[in-house]
């Protein structure tokens, strides 16, 4: 909603909830008081729109999905139903039968930096997944090159990955400061990143940290060969020298001469960089985001703009808060 | 300079720094890396500009005030120099002469809430203490009222407000999470509220505490007569209704219910609210904002919109970034 | 229990849990894994010991306060059940009838540095609020000099406070760095202020700080006559010379040279500390607690030893852990 | 000094500044206000002791070793300078020849899990690297085993491991909520590793997080064989069952099941545990300290208690303070 609101060519429509109908929307989201005037719809009540965003629970988007469908030329679905287009590996990940199997490869992933072709007049598209997207940037261009052997993705997140709801975990006196191995591994974004990058040889460990927004994938990569840091330059300016939202930071000095995502609060960048280790030859690739941006509404409304044919940078283009 | 790439009427033009010339921006701003291009010019080879903005440190701006007036239509200062309309409560406050005393009457103080009649066709214009700006908004409607006998601001503040140069108090395991009376009485911005609101009889405590951006005003106001919170809305309703950037929050319920920095980050929205104590009568007056924002560079680059003629929110409508 | 285990006198017998009986106390206590090596066991297998700490929620201790005190020779209760005296003040406050009011007059109030002599041979103590600690602390030499007309107290308090039970408001990328005006006025720990002090006029307002441990009091004390900072050092001297926890912090320079809950975490120290503001007469005095330590579980160990005739500071003596 | 003055068999003579000679401790470290009663003395005031604990910078102890050992019976040096054994590995990590290199054989390394039996009667104790503690106690047990192939150590730490000087890079803006990768590899930490394990093939990367204290070294083993969780819970019990600073927490659920700084503040255990990925084999060994204790200051005086015949964990018994 708050990029919907800065974007010059969306008019927010309505907003629906369950359990707050008719209550003003900065009830919940009090930085939107004044900018988002709606009170939340009843979902019975949805109109029919030009674009929807879907942000039901990992399982119920896809059950429902016709029914969206028919109300709105573009859907974007922010669950992680319609991220894998393969059943048999969302079956092995997500441990049940995908409802709606014949849809998967209709939809279109929505990380233009992987899908841009496949997104123009695209009617499904997926949100991705925020650990999955730091994951991608970090490897695609040592992937696309055949460099990576094994990789081992060490990511840190902060506490707003988890969702809304509270919980013990979430209890500030518990959470705070924490520095929590929730995911030693095994992780369902392992999935869409396999799916990205082809079948690479990787996994990941998740610790959370203290933080609300961000995440920093530390990715060691233990190359097929040995190489310079001259190389990776040219793979990464390769990949990315073209993109509006990927900046390739790999500096000399400085305390932000490396990818961190303190300084992209609100910020649709994805910072790439890397470093070799001399000694053992390990790549340290690194992408840092705001899961809530790069990693989930800042993708989905860049897709949005590329499916409808809109400057792909309309309403994503303020710079990080920093410092914050 | 965040404010300017986002600000459809600017083009920003040269960026000076003694120390970084030739340096890119993102060097020290590294969340501008891609945003802003330039790289740090010379002050010596400063060019004929349409508006100027001037960070100089305190007592330096003014010294050096004719040279930039020469070189730029408008001037905003975002030092405290040109604040104070009167020379002698500047040499009260500062403990200095005031090196410029006769453009005082000429500068505009940059808070359009306060001073918007003035500003359109000024060529001086003074920002704002942050704090100063966080008690304005928080009592304007009971000071014209005439409802302040005596207030007590106790002022919460980040570690931002502090500047950007590292020193022993704000090293961080000193800082973090530090609860710091740092000015127990006797503030330099009170300057700014005498001034703006009259002769009020104000005082403040400033306590430093963990955060980096914002400001709360927690002002404790013993009213001339008992009020009720009816009243009070009226009072701040009349004052604010027309504002673009001033918010009234004193909701029933919620964790929100009042006005707290921490969903400001970013923003140019000052949110004010209030409650009563039923015992006392005692007025509790609030005002948050985000002091590099509507306490600095927000509310400076507002009055440069009215002084131009332009759209007062031009550039400035972005909501907070919250959760963060 | 973080306390006990390190106190040299007390043998840590059971602990009770309704929801976790038979699960090891590090469960839910995992920093004291190795340290205490029970198991909880069911409340109904409690059994004979010398000494009880309730933690019970308030209004459900003095329900069944006979059945723990037939099984106890001393009673702490933790709860605010027994900390006023009056039953008609505990209704007022909170709201319901006090199920054994004959009680009151029995119990003492454990803070040994207002109740010291009542304390030996007493069987039912009972625990302060923290916020009342703080003001307490803050205000006792000023009350007993009669010097305060009116006292404000502006309180930050860390998220612990709110207790153990997690809910949207304690959410973490809710709760991080939120500056939330909790309470604005008519805190019920008051009723404890007013019951030590005597009949002072005293409000207060209290605030939610990014914090997980600790207040600050801060109390804008309007007096009733002129002081200057060397009576306040003298009443203050006076007042906490021979105390073993309370430490007077009133420097003139120094990032901690006003107190700082920052300093105290594990710590059962109060730091009291004042300055005033020449200009209006006001006293700004303070006090900086550990709300679990001074502000709960450690005035209890203190308030124990005494009753208990041991030396009071057992099990105390600690610093805070600095930095943290 | 926190845990010196807690110590039951040491009296705390004299502690030294240059800079801060007359003045009172408590001017830089304000939790010891009380507990220190000590003012600074000048270096070239000191008298004979006991025990003298040498925090010189690095470099700078050796050159002055022979005047401190000359004063004291026992010198525990807490600088880098008699960490390494060889002289020449010295040399090649430090970059410069060790100016003292025949009392390389004779320092004894101060991390009692490491080297307790050369311990006793020793005059010489070298303090430990905070990392390399967290890296030494995770992997003991598996390269005793001979079960790394090879080790990826992802270090996350706080900003009190950068010493007490303040910096841009501290600078409580800059650094806070910082996820700065500020060594992607090369850390000199790794010869203590080498040098305590054995030629084993170990990397590491360290990022610094937001935390004051505290160290969880995550390390992505590459087994030499396929093992099963039963195989490490026996191989770490047997390394650590009888260490009284050694906690194996490796459990099945909970937000504390696996090690986490967050619990350990003022503490002087380190908890070790385990986790393996299923897919690829690989053992995630972890290792969560405080590192100004189990890293740095607990470890020395641990190390002091073995070398003088005390009980190993007098004055070190506190657990951890939780939540903070």
């Amino acid at each position: 909603m708050r990029l919907l609101t800065m974007h010059p060519e969306v008019k927010l429509g309505q907003i629906t909830s369950r359990s707050l109908a008719d209550k003003p929307v900065h009830v919940v989201h009090p930085h939107l008081r004044g900018h988002v005037r709606q009170s939340f719809s009843l979902e019975a009540d949805l109109e029919p729109c030009d674009v929807l965003f879907l942000c039901l629970p990992h399982g119920v988007a896809a059950g429902a999905i016709d029914r969206y469908r028919a109300m709105s030329r573009v859907v974007v679905d922010l669950s992680s139903d319609f991220r894998l287009r393969d059943a048999k590996v969302y079956e092995r990940w997500y441990g049940q039968t995908h409802p709606k199997p014949e849809l998967l490869a209709e939809a279109v992933y929505g990380l233009p930096e992987l899908s841009r072709a496949a997104l123009p007049d695209t009617t499904l598209i997926s949100g991705v997944g925020c650990n999955a997207t730091a994951m991608n940037l970090a490897l695609m261009p040592l992937a696309r090159a055949g460099l990576i052997e094994r990789a081992i993705a060490d990511v840190k997140v902060g506490s707003s990955e988890a969702g809304a709801e509270p919980g013990p975990g979430s209890h500030h006196p518990t959470r705070s400061r924490a520095v929590r191995t929730y995911s030693p591994s095994g992780h369902r974004h392992l999935a869409e990143v396999q799916q990205a990058l082809g079948p690479i040889n990787i996994e990941a460990t998740i610790t959370a940290i203290e933080m609300v927004r961000g995440v920093l994938a530390t990715v060691h990569v233990l190359p097929t060969r040995k190489v310079e840091q001259k190389e990776l330059w040219s793979l990464y300016r390769e990949a990315y020298a073209k993109e509006p939202f990927v900046r390739i930071v790999s500096d000399r000095t400085g305390a932000f001469r490396l990818p961190d995502p303190k300084i992209l609060a609100g910020c649709n960048d994805a910072d790439v960089g890397f470093a070799i280790d001399e000694g053992s030859g390990r790549i340290i690739a690194l992408c840092a985001i705001d899961n809530l941006m790069k990693g989930a509404a800042g993708s989905a409304v860049q897709a949005m703009n590329v499916a409808l044919g809109l400057d792909e940078s309309l309403g994503l283009r303020s710079p990080g808060v920093h410092p914050v």
